[in-house]
């Protein structure tokens, strides 16, 4: 099949790009003896879960019970729940997949892990635990210092868990500057701390998991950090190139438009607002929901649900009704939500057609 | 089932409320001699189209073909598409609905009536045209005048179409003021002289569909008006009643989310953010992403795609991890797409569940 032959708005992912993308990350994990354990929230899918795990990734990353119960058809090694999951059915949902693989969660409260533990206890299996710290950005995560001391505590009173280490997302970070140099230094002194602190107490961090998208190609500066959890790399997005962390040659995923209106004068109507992007705005600031790689000079500059509103500018291009163009998004996760299926693309060639089976696992 | 055993986060329905909207817009449109042909992109049900059609409504209305496909099963006697399909493929798909039932498309150029021309000749059916005015919005749609006049006698002049009238959009109207009220004079004049430019040339707009979640209530001023399109009053949400057209308590829909986490002081994390609510923030200005109707004190501040940031504020209240809370999303419609079920409940009772069969039809 022809990219010319998919309807609109089509997901399309080039391969090429993606499985460079891949090993670039998986190339710098080995260099740096940084586990890498990628979160799959991006791709939602097994198909590419297992392609990561080919390719060296010890294990996958998921945040909600339903991506697992998705994911595990991947057969990752080990499989992190990055998320406190809470609520008995949830639970027992997710010890049905901690009997298929190596189970751990992330989690930052006794209570979390109470309820971990008691699902373990009857389920009779071992579910491995990473504590969350917060190191500044204020969503999840225990206060390094006591606060760690005595969750890890807990934790290892608990029957059925098994504390593994830490864990941390320092999404504050937007940019490599100065600033961000210095912050990876002080995130270092914190995990220094944070794993004498539990040595003390005779307990071991052995995995200190972290990192972000922006830091990603910085990740071996944090000290004592040693695995990370990448989840854009597979495919980049607006976010990406805005931190700086690739260019637009490196987004693999793009969302192909119809025009379907030239009404009016300097603007034209795409076929795919916020129910195929999502409303998702530059995570950094700066304006526009996409990029338009074979016409920079266009900005996708407003949308509704069905509507793109992209201002031609001064696009010498006279754009026709019927007309194809290409948007990568700026939140690439989120778009890929939104979207029931991708098709795998190499030049003009439509080489395969995957679900996204993990899409909308909300629970 | 008690709503208590619903995982989370889970999307909920209140079908008293639901049916109180209902009827509430049916009567009104009946009052005031106003054909409903309720737009089904809010609920994406063939079962609540269903039930709208029971109430008085002439049809339904859809955006893309997808939905068209999916509501066909309430058996609308009339379907509006209200989008220009433009793709031979697509418009393909759309005249297997059109063998179902008296369709209509909403379209603003030559180009797409020519396609859709082609295709319904094709396939021996007749479709019928409204003629999509600007009337300041700025997103599709002719000019008043020469410009709807050509497309009109176009649409006249080609095979397998049936011009039926005019359909417009005032989106750019967010609340009801004095500007509002001569915005719907100004309308109401510019509707008399489409009808008397298209009359001089012998082509009548039987039908003028138009109006707008905000001007909902005040349709009956716009003169010439003889059709409605609402699709938010089914389950109002946080733009609804920022536009004065209805209250909290008329806000049939809510997801009821978990404090997973209270890690940080002032602030608790619910298990749904972007990927539960989505991004869109309040159409005409304003913060927050959610109104927790239970407890008002609150502000889901900020989110990430399973993490809703909630600032508890001066709330008395001090939450556990494992406490419910229920929150009415700022753009329901939004909301809906990116559920695959909705639970219909009748105070604690969960009375049915149905999956949202419109939803991600992009295409």
């Amino acid at each position: 099949m022809n990219i010319t032959d998919l309807e609109t708005p089509a997901l399309v992912v080039d391969l090429d790009i993606m499985e460079a993308n891949l090993r670039k990350v998986a190339d710098y994990g080995r260099q740096h003896n940084l586990r890498l354990r990628p979160h799959t929230k991006t791709h939602k899918s097994p198909l590419l879960g297992r392609r990561q795990l080919a390719l060296g990734a010890v294990g996958l990353t998921v945040a909600k019970v339903g991506e697992a119960e998705v994911m595990i058809k991947a057969e990752p090694p080990e499989l992190l729940v990055a998320y406190p999951t809470i609520g008995a059915r949830k639970l027992a949902r997710l010890m049905e997949v901690a009997k298929q693989t190596q189970l751990s969660v992330a989690l930052d409260s006794i209570e979390a892990a109470t309820q971990l533990s008691g699902a373990a206890a009857a389920a009779g299996v071992s579910v491995g635990v990473l504590a969350e710290i917060d190191t500044g950005l204020g969503r999840v995560g225990v206060q390094p210092g006591p606060e760690l001391v005595a969750l890890a505590q807990g934790i290892e009173r608990l029957p059925g868990l098994k504390f593994l280490g830490i864990e941390f997302y320092p999404g504050y970070v937007k940019t490599i500057d100065e600033a961000a140099y210095r912050e990876m230094e002080r995130i270092g002194g914190l995990l220094a701390a944070c794993k004498s602190d539990l040595a003390a107490r005779g307990i071991e961090a052995r995995i200190v998991s972290g990192g972000s998208t922006p830091l990603l190609w910085h990740s071996h500066r944090i000290a004592g950090m040693n695995e990370i959890r990448p989840g854009t790399y597979i495919f980049n997005d607006g976010n990406t190139v805005a931190a700086g962390t690739c260019s637009w040659a490196d987004c693999a995923a793009s969302v192909i438009t119809t025009v379907v209106s030239t009404a009016v004068p300097g603007q034209i109507i795409i076929d795919g607002g916020s129910k195929t992007f999502s409303s998702d705005q530059l995570a950094g600031g700066g304006s526009g929901y996409g990029y338009a790689p074979d016409h920079p000079e266009l900005t996708l500059a407003r949308m509704n649900e069905e509507h793109g509103y992209v201002k031609t500018g001064s696009s010498g291009h006279c754009f026709r009704i019927g007309d194809r163009i290409r948007i990568i998004p700026n939140h690439v996760c989120a778009a890929m939500n939104l979207h029931d299926r991708v098709h795998g693309v190499r030049g003009e060639s439509v080489e395969q057609t995957w679900e996204v089976e993990g899409r909308g696992k909300l629970q």
